[in-house]
């Protein structure tokens, strides 16, 4: 917990920041996917345009490079009528030793609505948020392996499509969770939203055992963690922070670990396949699965969209 | 040939894709060459946008690096009034070990319009426009040595905007042509346009004998190649790829194919001089030709924006 | 003096290109800073778009990376509803050795409305606007040494909102002014804006003796420098340039140079300090002075994007 009073929230109680789903009351979860809802339909139309943020500026502010994930705010934002700027950090006045916080107040002073941070440190966007002019909303688009809160939204908004209840489910969340936020930041998120059982499958060197004092289940055998889930989240194995020290080889980790047809058979048979992606084929998800009948990976990157959407829509209507 | 059936069309005949000018019949050529006429004036306007793209998202998925290309088609989008985003995918999940497919599949999940696809691969926008969502149209920029098609469609528009009539005509495209999707691209248009004489001139290590199965005269000499020619399509010399096995130098090259004052004098009077750019001063042309009265490869660049917005808008209207 | 005409002006007298501070006269400054007055507004509003540049493309042509700069252009283009394109020339055309000129008039002809333009070598704004088409607009964004003319006119805009009156003000500029562009542009502004006492303060090797040919007080004694200003703008000591030959030691300089609150009360009690970003803390500025009550850096960047709209939508309305 990084900070006594939850930054988040105005004292109406409204959403003014997005940092972390930890903290985040359930019910301002439940309306942003509400809102997302009706988003989904504008994502099918002729024209993919609202007027919601019109004249807003929205930047954003990649200090660690992620084309995807700077891509799918940039067509929410866009999609919002919003202007968009993109700002590669790393090239830029941080190179000519300007802090964090001076680069902030500067691009506040340009009349900024809106920062999307990535950053490789946990707690940047905290400390952005806490810096920044009250005019200004922050959306945390990843930090260190503290969270990536809309990721965690947008995997709740696939749960809740297709299992409608979430306080019956059983969920695995299954790979390097150690390393991750989106698993940090799912299981903020399933934990509000009454998610009964609540699984972290792995090995014992990707999986802390901590996670036991958040309610979550660890699980160091697969066959263990997926048995009768409604819900299997794989995680992304990173390959560049396996070293050797952590793990034997990608094949070891896929022979255990990876999602195959016959461990799939495993879970309830309208159990659910998500993965945040990029998927790697072959290392934690076989491809007959990933592109299987029971995969929802891609309807995950549609619904991200319209989640994005929501939550900058939400803060743009919210004052500090 | 790719495919055995067109994949450029639908079964009504109306063009999904641009993927290359061979097996475009030659009413769609015309379709796009009139459309483009119809947006030249909308480039001259005070305004110059048109509504006809709103609300759409147009991916420029640039594998090869090309600020020119990349430029033109953005304009082309903006003033047709889509949304664009820019993705450096050289730098993006693809360096994560994201497969092609999958990048295009997750795209298309974000409810993509259209990409703008140039790779050094020959074939990457068929295996794209084959595997995308039915509702997404794909633009082939440049792939590999096989085709250019809007840079061929912005030709012909050059060489009827001057010359009218193309069953009259003789038309030389000299140099590099072994190498050039352009030469290839203006090959099929001509000769789909029904031009009598095309000839391809340069040396014999650049331009390759089996051009005659095509109907293409294939000349040696530069004097034979453009004497009496209506249309004279200069091409650019790849200094990349000139390593000494091909060629002598490119003073060499200069000397005995460099279109210099003299030897245009041998083309017809009101012959005009094309270029795809960006020129090689004193290298396949002199200064004073590529400044001079024959010169129209300035009115290229600004034929090749209507006839991006034409492409543009005519992929927009037809379903798959 | 690089040309004998003034290019920036048409022949009524109207600003055609804003290249230079250096013989713009007043009325035409005054009609910058009374136009982005009325900007200041807009940026202030709900929806922060006027329709002014709709349809226009702004190219923003970097030959010399500056992320900072690019954006408040962006912005301003942007809230002007003008269509932005960004090209990164280093990695453009301008490496497949395509002169400058080409990529201008391939630019030109691609129905451009204004570039905006940034470039290592002094002059290179000049030499485009002098043989860009005449529709096109040029901006210069910083140019080697020579000019920052839209930073010397935020600066104006910046004094002009505090202290009313030019005509009776002391102004020193304090810092690294041989390597200056923004100096230089000051320089030229306060003395066409008639202000009295201009003083260039810093060491020897910094600060240029013929200065004093322009009327300006060079002092070689910080105390001397700044006793009894109004106005103290302090410039970015630009550490890639301090190798020891001309300086001994930022430290040091800061001993001498920096401006901290000790060094303030030197001034008038209401004196401003400006600067024109990034700062080095605790080099040429203390953070008590930058953060301070007297500080009015951040209103700089605010003034910024007003005057640089004002800039742009004044250009836009004037013909060659």
């Amino acid at each position: 917990m990084l900070y006594k009073r939850n930054p988040q929230l105005n004292r109406h109680g409204e959403l003014i920041h997005l940092l972390s789903i930890e903290g985040l009351p359930r019910a301002v979860i439940h309306q942003i996917l509400d809102t997302a809802e009706t988003f989904l339909s504008v994502n099918d139309r002729e024209v993919k345009k609202v007027p919601l943020l019109r004249g807003k500026s929205v930047f954003n502010l990649f200090f660690e490079n992620s084309t995807r994930t700077r891509t799918t705010f940039e067509i929410a934002a866009k999609r919002l009528s919003a202007d968009v700027l993109n700002l590669d950090i790393a090239k830029s006045s941080a190179s000519k030793g300007e802090s964090l916080l001076d680069t902030i107040a500067n691009l506040s002073a340009m009349h900024a609505d809106m920062f999307v941070v990535r950053h490789s440190e946990s707690g940047a966007p905290y400390l952005i948020a806490q810096h920044c002019a009250p005019h200004v909303h922050v959306v945390n688009a990843g930090d260190g392996r503290h969270a990536h809160p809309t990721q965690g939204l947008l995997d709740m908004y696939t749960i809740r499509h297709y299992k409608r209840d979430f306080t019956n489910l059983t969920v695995a969340v299954v790979g390097d969770i150690v390393h991750s936020r989106v698993a940090r930041s799912d299981i903020h998120a399933l934990t509000t939203l009454g998610v009964p059982e609540i699984r972290a499958v792995g090995p014992k060197t990707l999986v802390p055992g901590d996670l036991r004092e958040m309610g979550v289940r660890v699980c160091h055998d697969m066959a263990e963690g997926i048995r009768d889930a409604d819900v299997i989240i794989m995680l992304r194995l990173q390959n560049e922070r396996m070293n050797g020290a952590m793990l034997p080889s990608a094949g070891e980790f896929f022979k255990s670990f990876g999602l195959t047809e016959q461990k799939l058979a495993l879970a309830k048979p309208d159990a659910i396949v998500m993965h945040p992606g990029p998927i790697n084929r072959g290392v934690e998800i076989d491809s007959s699965v990933a592109d299987g009948r029971q995969s929802v990976i891609l309807p995950q990157v549609t619904f991200g969209i319209a989640v994005r959407m929501a939550v900058m829509s939400i803060l743009a209507g919210n004052e500090a």
